[in-house]
């Protein structure tokens, strides 16, 4: 039997490629695109940040709740936010897409779609990838940045006393997830929230430049992701709920729902909101905003500097 | 009902990525290692070559027909391929490795031992990953090569007249899956070939270094990677079989098995063999075979001068 003609089997590897490479724009820092063994990109910083993320359908994203550009759009931001929260700015992604060969191609050039607008969000293309069958679809993306010639924010340089400041929204994806959950697809805001994250990309480069001790992404949620950089900074910290803004949409959305959102704030993932110490008496940059202190090594990550009653985060292998 | 301990799930995500991150050496290359959102890597040559390709369970590899170690080389070896095939010198791979909870935390173990020794075959290590959960073993390798200088060797500079030459095997693995196919496990030579190519990665940057006029790597078939180094430089090329090394080893197999063995070498891919174009006057450089010539515009890729009658190659999505 003949593979249907609007599938990837039907189509064919190298007329999809074709198809999902045509009328792209590089930017002038892709050297040489795709098409060739590899391609050539600019380090003019003489390193090169990278991190790769991969993600599964039914794990990290589902088709009947998002649509294959926001899946695409998803795939490119949780990495780019990664390389944003080294301080870096974004120079380019490649991308690994496995699919069962009935998908159709259509669905692929809409995810194809999805991670160049993304990208182009951050200023940047994909650069390359690879386009191989399996039974279920995986997308696997690798980005690159450039530390312009500043030292890496790791997760380990916060001392007691900085200021504990965040970038971006908290709490939004998770109260999405909740509202899909149920059935749901309003409030549209926290469901496109849960559907893409919006990394606030700049505000890495903006941390670094104004002389943030540690950072990361919040992936897991704020306060799982906050013990990571309380054990590779060897500090505590404590986040001061009267500075966590819970936003209007997500008090309704938590009345509606029967939840409570400072839950979701605190313990939800996949907004990626980057969260960075400060030294004491600088200025926060513009975007950040304080959320709490670091503390002494050994207090562990505290809220109003009580241990936070419900635990939370995420274990992949924990479902 | 709680995961097997042994499983993925029941030793928990944490656990086993300090598990196979443990105790590794990273090169001096490794700027920032695994641990925090990113990897940061030298780039010395102020560009990055960078590749992605991903080797799905049932497609790619077979778990009954090769060890994890084998499969996690294969995965690297791939990869690396692609970087020396540019004319560059590998410097880092990253890996995204998808598999099922109940997948035995060992067999992912051993995946990266063998992912770690190929990588050290060239002088690298892994710096970075992603460990999530998936129906299926889906390994998703990343690989950055530094030029160190020279310009990248692509599969658009071949002209009439240049010497077509290879580094590397070519047949072997298709012969060693021939024997797999039919239920065998030995001769032992060709189907370790199947399990992992080796590569040849110094004959990637000497190939550079003598002034290759273009290069790829042999993934599909001798034949159809042919035909993309001709379309890329707009010319034809002519493989002699008198050049054509078929081993005593590959007739024995052809023999036993009723097959051509010269088909093997022409058609057969996943060796990984270096297949570049040199000036006609030169020497060619150590570990290189001339098997042909680059021929004029249109004459399309032919052996001994003629459209060869069995068509070969692979697609993904025709299997």
């Amino acid at each position: 039997m003949s593979p249907d003609e609007g599938s990837v089997a039907g189509t064919g590897e190298f007329a999809l490629i074709r198809r999902i490479t045509g009328g792209r724009s590089q930017p002038a820092s892709t050297l040489l695109g795709p098409g060739d063994d590899a391609a050539v990109l600019a380090a003019p910083d003489g390193r090169v940040v990278a991190t790769t993320d991969v993600l599964v359908h039914g794990v990290h994203f589902r088709l009947d709740w998002s649509s294959p550009e926001q899946v695409g759009r998803k795939a490119v931001a949780v990495n780019l936010s990664d390389v944003a929260a080294m301080g870096a700015k974004p120079s380019s992604v490649l991308v690994g897409l496995a699919c069962p060969p009935d998908t159709p191609a259509q669905v692929v050039a809409e995810i194809m779609d999805g991670m160049w607008a993304e990208a182009g969000r951050a200023g940047i293309g994909v650069s390359g990838g690879d386009l191989v069958s399996a039974d279920q679809l995986v997308l696997s993306v690798t980005a690159l940045g450039d530390l312009e010639d500043r030292e890496p924010v790791t997760r380990a340089g916060a001392r007691p006393g900085d200021v504990l400041a965040v970038a971006g929204r908290l709490g939004w994806a998770a109260a999405g997830l909740a509202v899909l959950g149920r059935g749901f697809r309003s409030p549209v805001g926290v469901v496109n929230a849960q559907r893409c994250p919006e990394p606030p990309y700049e505000a890495g480069p903006q941390a670094a430049l104004a002389g943030a001790t540690a950072m990361l992404d919040v992936s897991d949620g704020l306060l799982a992701d906050l013990a990571h950089l309380a054990e590779a900074s060897e500090v505590g910290v404590d986040v001061q709920t009267s500075l966590l803004e819970v936003s209007t949409r997500l008090r309704e959305v938590g009345s509606a729902l029967g939840a409570d959102p400072l839950r979701w704030v605190l313990t939800g993932g996949e907004d990626h909101a980057l969260v960075a110490t400060f030294p004491p008496f600088d200025d926060l940059p513009e975007g950040w905003r304080k959320i709490g202190v670091v503390t002494m090594p050994g207090s562990g990550v505290t809220v109003d500097g009580e241990e936070y009653r419900h635990a939370g985060g995420w274990e992949h292998w924990q479902q």
